[in-house]
């Protein structure tokens, strides 16, 4: 078996970069210092996110699906602020005697998910280290009406998500489709206030979504759309679901919500509660993923 | 002594992200799912570039060092390729027993460099590892008249490095000052045909821009600008002096290097050989940093 400390940096690169085609936005791609690439006239949106060998995979994880996953993760956030990537840039860290095949799947899983989307992987960089690390800087630039934060959301504002909920570690957080298409729907023909992923699970994100607006939430678990086989408790807690939350005017019509179930046929918009203000927000259960802290 | 795994990842990014101030470019910071922030009318720049530690740092080194190191590299590339860098992304990798407040040193040290550089820190991402590693993105635009690749230089250009090479890992790796205004002086008054800047020493770096351009290169080692203490073959195989290593056109007069050193009057401008077409380059000692190479 082949490893990186056997063909060395400037081969690996080499390997990687004939694998990666440019779009025509593209003016100086991998090779340089850095890339240059044409400028969009609406505001520029900018991401990084990573991916870590034991935390968001195993060394069991196929190569591809790591790819995969780490560029689909950049792609939702941009989905959850309903704009449109361009350019990513990649960093790989890896142990020196991990095979070349493993690092050049990971690129074509990278890659595919990328096409998929419009994204030129336009640079990048590579280190030695102790475990197996992507991550990916994203950028790209509001292509809508307007793009959506989480900070807008109103008292009585109504509580969305897309999908189901909970047991996303069976399979799901490798195989995951970014809801852009969903997102960018979304923002054009609804009232929407707030938007964002769920990465880390409804019982964090929730939260962070209602602070950032200066609110409080309220929330029946049982009304939760559940993966099949889940407890409301894992719709709740469970992370990597990627589906959207979204707050919506409570203005929004029936026939707002016909004009979805008629857009996206095979996909669920369920109300699983309402921002409140802060005084009125009841105490729920915890959960959900936090780095750093002890399991 | 408090560590990350005390405090958990919210915690952790309350405190990190009300040291960072935000330029008026940017519409949202940290705090959302993307960044947003105004976009430039030329060509937008992006990079990314990673330190990790038992690579590129110690356990020992401070952190204000570590997180100044950081920053520097990727605002180094923005220099050679005389770029301006507006907007960083900053990814942390930590073990959960990392003491806070090495984490939040590392952050100083990053705001420092950004502050002097113009350079917003606008988002970021935290995982744990199982060692510290700063990924940076990197996102700016083109300011001066023209951008420098490495690929445009033609046989017979001259050779130039700026600075003295060799023995960075003394201290000077930690504490370079990234070559801005020098690089956007060269583009406007000299003519430039390439430039990068020295990161993984000359023995790795000169063949990678002469490669860009499809030539060979002739350089006496003896003629190298040396860090005093080190020998000619420290000056060409030593990684990290971030110098920027130029291609000048052959009908650079003499009346335009007395104006650099006029404008640079302490840092030296040093010509070390030439570019040549492959045929005509002769064989040269090897040496220089190759990530994953076993020692």
């Amino acid at each position: 078996m082949q490893t990186l400390a056997d063909i060395g940096e400037d081969e690996l690169i080499r390997r990687i970069v004939r694998k990666l085609p440019q779009g025509e936005s593209v003016l100086a791609g991998p090779g340089d210092d850095c890339a240059v690439v044409h400028s969009a006239r609406t505001p520029q949106v900018l991401k990084t996110d990573t991916v870590v060998e034991g935390v968001h995979f195993t060394t069991e994880t196929p190569g591809r699906l790591v790819g995969r996953k780490a560029m689909a993760r950049v792609i939702s956030d941009f989905a959850a602020m309903a704009a449109t990537p361009r350019h990513a840039l990649v960093t790989l860290i890896a142990p020196p005697q991990t095979a070349v095949k493993r690092v050049l799947d990971v690129y074509t899983g990278l890659q595919a998910l990328a096409t998929e989307f419009g994204v030129s992987i336009v640079g990048g960089e590579t280190s030695k280290g102790q475990q197996l690390i992507l991550t990916i800087g994203l950028s790209g630039h509001v292509t809508g009406p307007k793009w959506i934060a989480r900070s807008q959301a109103r008292a009585g504002d109504h509580l969305y998500v897309t999908g189901k909920l909970g047991g996303s570690i069976r399979s799901k957080h490798l195989r995951f489709h970014p809801r852009m298409a969903e997102a960018h729907w979304l923002a054009e023909h609804l009232p929407i206030r707030a938007m964002m992923d769920i990465s880390d699970g409804l019982a964090q994100d929730l939260p962070r979504l209602a602070s950032a607006s200066g609110l409080g939430f309220q929330v029946d678990l049982a009304d939760l759309p559940r993966t099949p086989g889940c407890t409301p408790e894992q719709a709740w807690g469970d992370g990597e679901d990627y589906e959207l939350l979204i707050a919506l005017s409570p203005k929004t019509t029936a026939k707002q919500l016909t004009a979805w179930a008629q857009a996206f046929p095979k996909l669920k918009l369920t109300r699983i509660g309402k921002l409140v203000e802060k005084d009125q927000a009841p105490l729920v259960p915890s959960g959900g993923w936090q780095h750093f802290r002890s399991a």
